[in-house]
């Protein structure tokens, strides 16, 4: 039953969600808050959904850039090289970021006539971005349950998994991970030296797939 | 100590809530979503911090008048007239409103060195409104408390008062209430038919303030 609503960010993790789930997914929401590499992922955002016939819109919420405070909305030279870990990283959390999407795709939930928001945040998350954790989990689905009239549900299926292990489920699928986007620093390529290129080869490479990303280096 | 940042409308509520904490509120912040009275109410939200030096920030949501459900969107004609209990003002819910709000408000708390954010609901919204129940402003508690680094807090003292002990509390403080826009339909007077001014003059009446509201009738 296609009754869940999918934020899609064009990444890795929620492009396996898309195809893992597609029976379940009514429609997909990516948000434009101005991050560097936001118009490099959404398009492949729209790309998959268009492919699986899946609407898909697109929020732009431009007073994340004029108001938060994050190195990735401030420009690919802000954003740190090296490990995916949590002191490296800090700097590249965007406050609250995955409370206000949810929150918005609770409201789009119940707009659209839908039961279930679903997020593609995993296990390899935790240490470094406190809404992405089991505990916050579970908090924001007491909360767009106790806050909406239809008790709108959260399912967040890959919480407890590794990067690599949501790799390998795109391995089976046969998803193309070519046409995904990771690199913070959102040049024409992927850099390869930032933390979240660090993450993806590496998830790529324990899930043994062939790394046909093009990186700089 | 001045940590929170408060949701200002600019309605009786949260204005009173303004002054009544005036103390600790560092910021405020009001959301433009495309209603019918945004415009008066944010108005006065503007001219009270201003009188009292609070830093105010607006923020544009103008999606949720593209893709979210609600009477309170759809113009003035649209705006059911009578008392305000559930089953009348139904219409005018706007799907998971407060959610939205409070987390875009811990994101701004994070991004500010803030601890706090603070909110307006009463008891008189719950059988409305869902998002401003009180197991609902505890869900969402635990929500930002949980996904953020510094763990904010969400403070909500009204939830278990009336509104006409919130206009109680503004006659002591000496609040002008001429000076706070309540009509949904938002035109250049209060209507004075609307769910939201039945429930106005009610709260104003009981609280034995000399009602001074310009109405349309």
């Amino acid at each position: 039953m296609k009754d869940s609503i999918l934020i899609l960010s064009g990444g890795m993790d929620s492009v396996t969600l898309l195809y893992d789930k597609q029976d379940t997914i009514a429609m997909a929401v990516s948000f434009h808050y101005g991050s560097n590499h936001n118009d490099r992922e959404i398009a492949y955002a729209k790309l998959h959904c268009e492919k699986l016939g899946i609407p898909h819109i697109i929020i732009p919420l431009a007073f994340m850039k004029q108001y938060f405070k994050s190195s990735l909305l401030e420009g690919a030279d802000q954003i740190p090289e090296g490990d995916y870990n949590g002191d490296n990283m800090h700097s590249t959390v965007v406050p609250f970021r995955n409370g206000i999407m949810l929150s918005i795709a609770a409201g789009l939930a119940e707009s659209n006539g839908l039961k279930h928001i679903m997020m593609a945040n995993h296990g390899g998350d935790h240490a470094l971005y406190p809404d992405c954790r089991p505990e916050f989990v579970e908090a924001m689905n007491q909360a767009v349950s106790t806050g909406t009239y239809v008790n709108i549900t959260l399912n967040a299926p890959y919480t407890h998994l590794t990067k690599a292990d949501i790799a390998k489920k795109g391995k089976l699928i046969g998803i193309d991970y070519r046409q995904t986007w990771s690199c913070y620093k959102g040049g024409a390529k992927h850099c390869g030296k930032c933390g979240t290129c660090i993450e993806r080869k590496a998830a790529l490479r324990e899930a043994g797939i062939n790394d046909l990303t093009e990186y700089e280096e």
